[in-house]
């Protein structure tokens, strides 16, 4: 041990990566008895087609590899969207998709120590990763985690996408930056944007834009349509929340057959796990069941929304499973210590523009019954 | 249209991408009724009791997230290995692991076109992933796509590996690369080194060492105690062969706590599914089933070995639940042709060093008389 305890193993590890600091998911408890408003996981759960689907599958052929591309899962997927197969990437989750966006559309600049913008005075715009703020937080932590910048673009007041008129005007916006996110509708604020509006605004970007719409099902429009009309945009969609399959790690890009080749190529060639494959497979032969979640889940946003401004709440409207919440009275953050004491978890961001409100997953209507009482309490 | 016809899409893919070899799984056939020998799944189906708690898990805990670091499993494989739960992380996979470490460990270099070999006339040593050739074909696949350099160094006489005093001698040896995997027992030859060989070789590396032990259950020996020795040395272990669970996704890595953290920092938060977690704890509560499988498994391959010697095969002895065989009459290319045509799928790699060979995995004793029968036939 004498020679061994000299030796710093942080020297292995490359220095851009020594610095980053790790992507915080939300707490998954593990103890049961919490109401869990604070990943925004669907309060209902797969269909019983799919539970029996799922259940039919654990047999002998676990010992088998999956197929290595979905191929069953993609053909439905093109015939429900109108594509082609090559139109599709399954992953394990939309997380692992993110993540090769960026490996593959942006240069990786950095082989130094310490956070790019204190190398660069202007980062090279070929290995900037763009998004507007706020979003999903993963998306800087990807960009540092392959050494390239992270250029957040604000959203405006109220969390709105600007005009595709604007663009030219937003001083910070890179129109010619390799990837850029667009999380639609927007998290954590739950706004919605409309298709026209996208489709004007990706046409002002040269790069690849990934319309990220994670929780689009509870919108009332989507904006698939536009990875089939533009060749550099992507969707990006999931079966962890809308469709009660975050256990097992279901996700999927549509874009251009070029685009979705190359992320193929970078992709573990098993990244699917079969029965996630099998999941997916049965929730598309029963999308009625889903349906009527999500007219469930938005009827509880929709009551929700409404008791929490009698209690003078500012809730902005949300086109997703969740609401934004500017708590009345104590601080967001106290607030979310004290609905957690009366074991109801939300979600409260340490962020400058963040701080001040609380993410609330939208539960049963047993649940939000009981949340709704609880705010009461600590409202006094 | 007019407008869109003229872009191509692979403008937005990095240069360093564009020209990259995927790997290339084994088939994974979509009809049943073939005897597959081609990639080294286990014949035996997973325990009852892991079928049983897999089966008991489908149910509405698949709307939620799982455990993002698989803390109960590591918490089990601390025990089996008398490690901490620092010195392990789980994976979507042995592959995701390896990706991992190949991204964690060796700096990109690349940002041109083309490989590496052709922009550099010597690849910079830290921009290097080194390993022994032949091996698992995906090492190279994994630094091309990080844009680092490739750096294969042959096995000797019948895939023996150097001993620690050669390696000196060994003239494209880079003992500062960054990263060095040691296949043990070497795929696809089959052939088993020695832990004390290993442990003397490691200590001539600089950089980090994974010994990937994939098939180390089939062996006499293992070296997992080298990763609690040397804060450089990583073990690599997977659920995928011995354990029958291929269709899950459960890998792991034994290493230093330092470079453990590193590996959780770059890897998706949710990376390894539910279920295939849920499988690989039960896995651990029942090993006397499988070690009874290896014990079938390495009496069949013994078997194996003998009949197909009788028949002129040249079987060096393996260690692992295949065997790397040199047929003998019409090349193994055609042999593979034959066998396919009797419903029979073998391993076969176009690649200078192999091509003369077969990799047959190790089925029931049922399934390799059937093979013997073909090779018989085949062999007139």
């Amino acid at each position: 041990m004498g020679a061994m305890s000299a030796i710093n193993p942080k020297q292995w590890v490359r220095p851009v990566l020594r610095d980053v600091q790790a992507y915080v998911p939300g707490e998954q408890p593990k103890t049961p008895g919490l109401i869990k408003l604070n990943t925004n996981e669907n309060p209902y759960p797969p269909s019983p087609r799919v539970l029996k689907a799922v259940k039919a599958a654990v047999d002998g052929r676990l010992r088998l590899y999956p197929d290595p591309r979905a191929d069953r899962l993609r053909e439905k997927l093109a015939a429900r969207h109108r594509c082609r197969v090559e139109n599709i990437i399954v992953g394990n989750g939309c997380d692992e998709l993110l993540a090769l966006a960026v490996r593959c559309f942006v240069e990786p600049l950095a082989s130094q120590r310490g956070p790019m913008s204190q190398r660069y005075l202007v980062p090279p715009v070929k290995a900037t990763v763009q998004f507007f703020s706020p979003s999903y937080s993963l998306y800087p932590v990807l960009a540092a985690l392959h050494g390239a910048a992270a250029n957040a673009l604000p959203l405006g007041w109220e969390f709105a996408l600007p005009e595709a008129g604007q663009v030219r005007h937003l001083k910070q916006c890179l129109p010619q930056a390799p990837l850029t996110f667009i999380t639609t509708p927007n998290a954590p604020s739950g706004r919605g944007y409309p298709t026209a509006q996208l489709d004007a605004l990706c046409a002002k970007f040269k790069g690849v834009v990934v319309l990220d719409e994670t929780y689009v099902d509870f919108a009332p429009e989507h904006a698939l349509d536009l990875a089939l009309k533009h060749p550099h945009v992507i969707v990006a969609r999931s079966f962890s929340k809308a469709y009660s399959l975050c256990f097992q790690r279901v996700g999927y890009f549509v874009g251009h057959p070029e685009l979705i080749a190359a992320l193929h190529t970078l992709r573990d060639s098993y990244s699917v796990n079969g029965l996630g494959q099998i999941a997916a497979e049965a929730t598309l032969d029963d999308l009625d069941y889903y349906q009527a979640n999500f007219r469930k889940i938005t009827a509880t946003r929709d009551w929700l929304t409404e008791e929490l401004t009698r209690l003078e709440f500012h809730v902005p409207p949300s086109q997703t499973n969740f609401i934004f919440t500017r708590p009345p009275g104590p601080s967001a953050e106290t607030w979310a210590r004290q609905l957690r004491a009366q074991k109801i978890l939300v979600r409260w961001f340490d962020a400058p523009e963040l701080r001040d409100s609380l993410r609330i997953s939208i539960g049963t209507p047993a649940e939000m019954k009981t949340f709704v009482q609880a705010a009461k309490k600590i409202r006094g």
